[in-house]
C-alpha cells in the first residue's frame, strides 16, 4: 500500500469562534456591575482626585513578560481606550432598576457617554510586567478588570497556541464537562445560592459567556442569582450583581491618613456617605480591608442595624462568619434577618459545605469566582490590579490574610497598629 | 431585588452544527470501502443472486422500536434510496489506485453511476424494529452500512433529546476529552499502528467525522493508516481500507450448500475468485465465518502462502493469533512475511498489550471502530445487518463466538458439523 498525502484537516463540529482575532475588551460594559455603582458614588464624592492602579502577578513563579509579548498586550490596552459607551449600554444602565428606581443618575451617564479611560504605563522588566494606570480615580478605576481580563486572556492564549486545533477544542471540552459536574453538584444542592464573580480571572472571554449562558439554562433564577458582568446581564436578561470593593475605603482612607484618628474615622465616612448615594439597596459591607475583627470594633451599631450585611472576601470562611453571628447576637440582631456573600476563592464544594453549616443561623448567597470561569485544566494565574496611591500618597491594604496585604512596609506597619490588626493568620493565595 | 424575566439563552462557543436537521445519510460514499470492493466482485461474479439483508438488535434490553419513531427512521431510508453518486463521488474512486492501478473497472463504476438501492421492508412489533432489505446482491449490500448508520444516530438523537442544548454539548465535550486520553496512550505507544473502522457504530456522522479528522491531525500517516470511510477518506486525504466481509463466504456458502462437500468446497471457491479480482492487493483473508479452526483445515497451503494474512473478527485475540502464527510455522512460512488485522471490539489498552505480545512475531495493525467514533458516555448499541438469504435460501454464520451466530438453529447445527466447528467459548458481545 502506497502513502498517501495529507490534505490540512478541518475540524468539523468545532469551536467558533476559537481565539478569533478579535480585540479581548469589547464593550466597556464588560466590566464588574460595582464598576458603575463605585463609579457614580467617585463621581459624586471624589471626582478630582487621582488615583493610580497598578497591576501584581501573585503568581510568582510565572514569568508573564516571558510569555506574553509586549506587543500584543499594548494593542490590547490601546484598543480599550478606542471604547466608547453605545447607546444601548447607556441604555440599559439608565433602565437599571432591580435595586433603586433609576439607580444611576443623569450627571453620571453625561460622564460615562464622554468617558474614555486613562493612559497607561508599562514596562517590561525581566520576568515582570510593570503596568500601571493613573488618572483621574473615575477613568483610572475601570481598568481593574479591563487590564486582568486582558492579561488573563493573552495569557490563556499563549498556553494554548502549544496546542494543535484538537488540542484547542479538547481545553474548552475539558472546561465543558467539569462545569457539568459543579452544575450537576449544584442541581443536588438548590439551597445553594450564588452569582457569578469571575470576569476579572476569566479564562477567556468567550467562555465566560457559555459559563454564564449554561448556569442560565440549567438552573433556576433562585439559585443561580445573577452575574457581575454587566455585558451578560444584559445579553441574558440576568441579575447585574454587585456593591463596592476594597478602592473605595483605601484610597478614602489615603485621603485622610493625616493622623491616626483621622484615620480610624475614614472607614465610617465611607460608610455614610455610601449609605447616602444608595441606602439599604447596596448597603453590603466589605469589612476585611483592614481586618474584620477592626471593623467590627469602627462600625457604628446604627449600621450594623441598617446595613444587609458583609462581603467575606478574605479569612476562614467559618470564623468569619461565626464572628459576624457573635457581633450581631451581642447587639439583640436576630443574623437571620442579615445575610453574609463570601466570595474569597471558593469552590463548589466548599460552598455546599459553608450553606450548611451556616443554614437557620445566617443566610448565605455566594460570589463564585474563578473555579466558575477558569477551570479548564490550566492553573489560573493570581493576578490583581489595586488603588496603589491617591493624589501621590501611597495606598495600603491588610485583608484578613497577610499575604493579600498592599502597600509600603511602613504603611502597613502603620495601619496594623491604628486598626488595631491582629490575629489573622497567612494562607497561600489561590487565585 | 427584584427577579428579572431570563431571556432565552444561546451558547455562544457551541457545536454547529449540533443535531442539524439533514439526513443522516448524505453521500452514497459515506460507508465502508470494503462495499465497493466486495460490490465489484459481486458485479463481476454474481450479479443476478437476490440476497436478502436483516436488522438485528443484539442489545436486548433496549427496546428501540419505542424509542426510535417510525416514520423517523422511514424518511431517513427513503432519503438514501433518492441519493445517486456524484461526479466527483465517481472520479474518487476511478482514480484509486492504492492498491491496485485503477481497481475500479469502467463497467461497476458505470453500474453504480446507475444504481439505486433496494427497496427495504419495515415492521414495528412491539419493542422491536424488523427490518429487511432485499433484491439484487449489489443493491442491497449497501444497505449494510447505511442502515446501521441510521438507526445509531437516530438512537444517539433521541438519547440526547432528554438533554438541554447544553448537556448536548457536554455530550461531545466528554468523546473529545476520552479522545484526546486515547490519542495521548496512542502517541506515548507509536508502535501501535491502526485504521479507522467505526463507521457502522458511529455516534453519528458529524462525530466520526471529528475523530477522523483529529486523528489525522495529531496522528502520522503511520501509526493512523487510515480509515474505511470512503467519504471521510476523500475528504482528508487518507487511506481508504477494507477488503472483504462475512457477506460474501455466507452467501456464496448459502449458494454451494446442496451437499457438505460442495458447502466445504464453498469456501476456497470464494477465495479463487477474490484473487483473480484483485491479486495480492486485498488478499486478507476473514477465516471466522465458520470458526478459524476449520478456515485453517480448508484453506490451501498455496493460498496461505501468497495472501497477507487474516483479519481477527472474532475470538480472542491472543489464542487467535497463536494460532495462524503455528499454522504459518508449521508450513515453514515466517510469520513476520505476513499481518494481521484484529478488529474485534478494540479498545486502546487492548491494541497496546497485544502489539506488545505479538511484537517480532506476526506484524499486527488493528481496526479500531466502535470506541474509536462512539465513545461519549452512552453505551453504544449492538447492531448488526446481516446477510439472511442468497436465492431464497438461509445463510449461517458461525464466527468463533457463538454469540455472534446467525441462522437457522438446523442450518447452525449442520453447518457447525460440515465445518467441524467447535471449541469456541461464547463471549457476550461488546458491541
Amino acid at each position: 500500500m502506497r502513502g498517501t498525502k495529507r490534505r490540512p484537516m478541518s475540524i468539523y463540529i468545532r469551536l467558533r469562534p476559537q481565539w478569533p482575532d478579535e480585540p479581548i475588551v469589547q464593550n466597556l460594559t464588560d466590566t464588574d456591575f460595582y464598576k458603575f455603582t463605585m463609579g457614580q458614588f467617585i463621581f459624586n464624592n471624589f471626582r478630582d482626585v487621582l488615583v493610580k492602579f497598578g497591576f501584581k502577578n501573585r503568581t510568582a513563579s510565572v514569568p508573564l513578560a516571558r510569555i506574553i509579548p509586549e506587543s500584543r498586550l499594548r494593542e490590547e490596552l490601546d484598543h480599550v481606550r478606542t471604547l466608547r459607551f453605545t447607546n444601548t449600554e447607556l441604555h440599559y444602565l439608565r433602565g437599571t432598576n432591580e435595586y433603586q428606581d433609576r439607580m444611576f443618575q443623569e450627571p453620571y451617564l453625561k460622564f460615562l457617554e464622554r468617558l474614555r479611560l486613562s493612559n497607561y504605563n508599562l514596562e517590561y522588566r525581566g520576568d515582570n510586567i510593570d503596568l500601571s494606570f493613573g488618572g483621574p480615580w473615575c477613568e483610572s478605576s475601570p481598568w481593574e478588570i479591563h487590564g486582568l481580563g486582558i492579561i488573563a486572556e493573552l495569557y490563556a492564549r499563549e498556553m494554548a497556541k502549544k496546542h494543535s486545533a484538537f488540542g484547542k477544542d479538547v481545553i474548552y471540552a475539558e472546561g465543558k464537562r467539569r462545569l457539568w459536574a459543579k452544575i450537576q453538584l449544584l442541581k443536588e444542592n438548590p439551597q445553594v445560592k450564588f452569582s457569578e464573580f469571575g470576569t476579572r480571572r476569566r479564562f477567556s472571554r468567550d467562555w465566560q459567556d457559555y459559563v454564564v449562558a449554561a448556569l442560565a439554562e440549567e438552573l433556576p433564577a433562585t439559585q443561580f442569582r445573577g452575574t457581575s458582568n454587566v455585558f451578560l446581564a444584559q445579553k441574558y436578561g440576568l441579575l447585574p450583581m454587585g456593591t463596592n470593593a476594597h478602592e473605595l475605603q483605601m484610597v478614602i482612607a489615603g485621603l485622610m491618613d493625616d493622623d491616626d484618628e483621622s484615620l480610624r474615622n475614614s472607614q465610617n465616612q465611607m460608610l455614610d456617605l455610601w449609605w447616602k448615594q444608595y441606602g439599604e439597596a447596596l448597603a453590603i459591607f466589605l469589612p476585611d480591608t483592614y481586618g474584620s475583627a477592626s471593623f467590627l470594633k469602627i462600625v457604628t451599631e446604627e449600621m450594623l442595624r441598617t446595613w444587609k450585611g458583609p462581603r467575606q472576601d478574605s479569612g476562614d470562611i467559618y470564623a468569619e462568619g461565626e464572628r459576624w453571628i457573635r457581633k450581631y447576637k451581642r447587639l439583640g440582631i436576630d443574623p437571620m434577618t442579615k445575610m453574609q456573600i463570601p466570595s474569597d476563592g471558593l469552590i463548589v464544594p466548599v460552598m455546599i459545605k459553608a450553606e450548611e453549616y451556616f443554614r437557620n443561623r445566617f443566610p448565605t448567597s455566594f460570589g463564585w469566582g474563578t473555579d466558575a470561569t477558569n477551570d479548564l485544566g490550566f492553573s489560573p494565574l493570581s493576578l490583581v490590579i489595586k488603588a496603589i496611591s491617591a493624589n501621590g500618597k501611597g495606598l495600603v491594604k491588610l485583608s484578613n490574610n497577610p499575604a493579600k496585604a498592599i502597600g509600603s512596609p511602613e504603611g502597613v506597619k502603620r495601619y496594623m497598629r491604628v486598626f488595631g490588626y491582629s490575629r489573622h493568620r497567612t494562607v497561600a493565595c489561590k487565585y
